[in-house]
């Protein structure tokens, strides 16, 4: 095996420690955050961020690639005793893409019988919400998003626009299993996945971010995949979606599950077309009914499907700058108009749902429609498919299937707010799952920045999870680097979102950094930031010396020039001066000053 | 000379031509624009995009840095007769920090006489427009606003929400006039700065973007600055603040402004600290004005002035979690305490009018006080030195000067929307210019992201120019790449901006490239991008072979999934089957469709 294992990233971020939170409803459960050391001189505890990064930033943690992460859920899953091991289904060399010899990536080593429900039963976390069950992974989930946090026995100070989201100043493990119940929540977490560690993706909560990684039949391999999986979770990617296209998808796909310690979300249809030779025509219900099995037991946490593109609106699209630029929604188009049918999704959604509750596979219903231009943003083919989404909802929700909606694409600022009201008021308030919004379409290149300004825009107003978008975009396939600009700048998008819902959690590592900028602990900024590395290789670019790491200047102004440095002096002969006094004689007109003799001596 | 000539980037942007259009008004003005050509096959227009980059684009031009650029407005301020060549000030050793010898950078080569107002008068463009005079100016504004679009008989289709911002279909010189006349509008043009194309900063007009130069005590020189000004222009920087803090100030200065296609805007007091040593106590109204009349002489076309920061307002700040972040604003507020007097540029406003006034020197009212955290975002201190920017721009208007006012900073996305509202009440609607707003404060090293996002907002809800942040804010003096990064991040804002006011000329060019994208024209969708160098260069990095750039897919799906292709394939056979009629049956419930024998044969 050695040689075509796969190498990843391992290791601590600097000054971090991943260390371990209690659960108290389930003792056995142990949730896992980052805290981030400060200089001693600061008089400051540790700054606890949220850690998707798994064990692979742990040193204590055995990394084997081949083995695959521990079956964290295992004993959880095991313990409700309503699901069991079944044989599973025999891999088929389509699902391989008929990859042959040394072109067929090696099976993943070791092999987990999948799990599935008992007697039809619903397995999914909303089955349980409803049913009054606080499961451990909503007891998880509220103890990662408190951020170890404790319950103030007083209100906090609270500063935010949340458009409505509720977000209390103390999140319970009840206050969890209500929103999974209503529908506003999702836990994605396949009972085949018990790798991953829970999380949550609702308005409610700290917004998330999902990256895509993939081959596709032009290029790139297994190994860089498992690579760009470990290091978009490194940098904080919540979720990976798994677009891969090429042939190999199968192998390529557990290796990635395996191995993954956050949810690993899909789009069955992608798979569904290679095993029919990439025609959209020939595809079936049958070839995506077997598919959607396949990954359900290899452990997919979310399915996207394409269920809203129906026949009808495909006219919609025909006048449109950019026509269809979903992948899935595009297909779908093809095979309706070519049989004259209505799509197998939306006739099927119901047994699709059928699949989903006996592995507890999440939906991501996706947006086929969505505008690939400024010019196409929030016509009638987008929001048709937007109501359709809405109907689907409720037949999911009524076989108790959890549920996210995906949204656009490419939005003008004006345009953006409508997406998200009509998507609460459409879809009941199910979590809403964005792909940018791109605000303009003339910097690819940059399109990071394009989309990451609708991103945080979007998130503020309540998407729940944000899917990145790489420089790459529109140009080419991510490499590491695109998946970690990628990465960054969406964890940027989503934290100045959650700032301006004014989640109770978020303003404090701002103010640790603001705080250490202002003492110029340099190494500390470093630190605190979303990316340690290039914060202190731009700064050593101007001041490499070590003794610049501690100097009460920068190289923008140099030492004379300092503001900070003034604001110091400032601040220490307001305190000798007794400023607040002082102020008040100036707070009326614009007199001169003449101090008084007592003053000039106080 | 030819050793210390500064070598600087010239060379059309690919496919793109640099074409005139004439005035009607004044016919001997000519006003520059870019034409991107697109691929014959596309049928359509060359697409015309506003060119802040001077006559460098242009391989007709004769480009000789010792020499300068042509001194394009030198008739037009000849012909108003109300302004005479004089001596001018001598220039003194500590204007250029005591350099001598071979660490004097020199002079630059051809030296002008300044010119200023004959008797006291104002040779502002605001005095012109309040007389009702339509200058050269104001029709080249016009014309270059409309980017060469006519009158429309009709009014257009329009879509956008502009805040309250006045957005004509077509820009009139008189449009112009009237909002400098108000004050809603400037054109930065110091008459000793005749080598500038005008344009104008205003919420009526596209958002424009200003790029930061200037070298420091610890780093840089003038040859990096000269081509930091001209690669900035060339990227979209509509006017250049030269923010030098070391020695040479006064000789870089004159190499560019000499050689400035844009307005330069400067920060007198850094100059002034620098003649008095450092020493911010030592600073005097004698200094600053005699450094106020070096820079107008020099042709600075607008001054940051920190007028706002009053004694009274100090004690604000003292309880802030970063203090006093601009540099301005912490140097008077240190004078201000130490002589425990109200600041000499408050006290003087009304003789630096003067000056302004004499030369048509706009000023950008400072904003000392401005947050340089989330913390501090919208606080007493910041709002207070709003209210004093609001009283200072009527005594500026009182004598005809040009004003915009500086914004912030750091601020959270829920409270960026009161900064502009705030402004435009206090400020009698006088221009904004902001800083960002940095969104968050914890990715030092994406700066220019989490200001972009900031900046995206504020400049749809009003702001009329907006100040790049690049990638090394807050670590280090940006380099060519970081300014070219800033440049084109801050393009990105101000047109995400543009589009969501709904400036009718605005969505022209995303549609270009989007039906280019559409129909794998690559090399148009290169060209027509902020940034074709890196779309290209992106691009290459996965499908490199020439073949690649008129292929019908790309590396991200690869042929057979490419939903651009599909879309393609449904919109021709939507044409051969009719799909409207089609799409009606349809649009009535999701009955299974059975076509009819009449429409399989249509």
């Amino acid at each position: 095996m050695k040689d075509i294992s796969p190498t990843v990233t391992t290791g601590p971020l600097p000054a971090s420690r991943r260390v371990w939170h209690k659960g108290m409803l389930h003792p056995e459960i142990r949730i896992p955050m980052r805290e981030i050391d400060v200089h001693p001189s600061a008089g400051e505890p540790p700054v606890t961020v949220y850690d998707s990064s798994g064990p692979y930033t742990d040193p204590r943690a055995d990394i084997a690639i081949e083995s695959g992460l521990p079956r964290l859920r295992e004993g959880w899953l095991a313990a409700r005793g309503d699901t069991h091991a079944y044989d599973g289904r025999h891999v088929k060399p389509e699902d391989n893409g008929f990859a042959e010899g040394k072109r067929l990536v090696p099976e993943f080593p070791v092999r987990h019988q999948p799990r599935r429900a008992r007697d039809g039963k619903a397995v999914t976390q909303m089955a349980y919400a409803r049913a009054g069950i606080v499961t451990p992974e909503m007891e998880f989930v509220a103890i990662r998003e408190n951020l170890g946090r404790k319950a103030a026995k007083q209100a906090l100070m609270r500063d935010g626009e949340s458009f409505g989201a509720e977000i209390p100043d103390f999140i319970t493990p009840e206050f969890v299993r209500d929103e999974v119940a209503k529908g506003r929540a999702i836990i994605p977490a396949n009972i085949n996945h018990p790798e991953a560690e829970p999380m949550a993706i609702g308005r409610s909560f700290l917004v998330k971010i999902n990256a895509n990684i993939g081959n596709s039949a032009v290029t790139s391999s297994m190994a860089e995949e498992a690579e760009k999986m470990v290091w978009a979770t490194r940098w904080g990617a919540d979720t990976v979606m798994d677009l891969s296209t090429g042939r190999n998808i199968h192998n390529i796909r557990d290796w990635i599950i395996r191995n993954s310690p956050v949810p690993i979300g899909t789009v069955p249809l992608y798979q569904a077309l290679e095993k029919v030779g990439g025609i959209a025509e020939d595809l079936s219900w049958e070839v995506f009914r077997d598919t959607l099995i396949e990954q359900a037991e290899q452990g997919v946490d979310y399915f996207t499907i394409h269920a809203g593109v129906r026949l009808h609106m495909i006219p919609m699209t025909v006048g449109r700058v950019t026509g269809i630029v979903s992948r899935g929604g595009s297909i779908m188009a093809k095979w309706c108009l070519h049989h004259h049918r209505e799509s197998f999704l939306y006739e099927h959604f119901d047994e699709i749902c059928d699949i989903a509750r006996a592995y507890d596979v999440s939906f991501s219903l996706g947006d086929g429609l969505r505008p690939g231009s400024i010019a196409d943003a929030n016509d009638e083919a987008q929001f048709a498919e937007l109501e359709t989404l809405g109907e689907l909802t409720q037949i999911a929700w009524a076989k108790d299937c959890q549920v996210m909606i995906e949204g656009p694409g490419h939005v003008p600022m004006h345009k953006i707010k409508a997406n998200m009201d009509k998507q609460l008021a459409t879809c009941g308030e199910a979590p809403f799952y964005t792909l940018g919004p791109l605000t303009t379409d003339i910097a690819p290149g940059y399109d990071h920045i394009t989309s990451g300004i609708g991103a945080a825009m979007i998130g503020w107003f309540g998407t729940a999870m944000l899917c990145y978008v790489t420089p790459k975009e529109h140009l080419g396939l991510p490499d590491r680097d695109d998946v970690k600009t990628g990465v960054i700048t969406y964890k940027i998008a989503a934290h100045a979102a959650d700032l301006a819902k004014g989640h109770p959690a978020a303003r404090i590592r701002d103010d640790a950094l603001s705080r250490a900028r202002f003492e110029f602990r340099w190494e500390d900024q470093f630190n605190l930031s979303l990316d340690p590395e290039t914060a202190r290789s731009m700064h050593d670019e101007t001041l490499p010396k070590e003794a610049h790491k501690v100097a009460h200047f920068c190289s923008m102004c140099g030492p004379k020039f300092c503001s900070m440095r003034i604001s110091h002096d400032i601040r220490a002969e307001a305190q000798k001066e007794g400023m607040a006094k002082m102020a008040e004689k100036f707070r009326e007109g614009g007199a001169l000053y003449l101090p008084l003799e007592s003053e000039e001596e106080a």
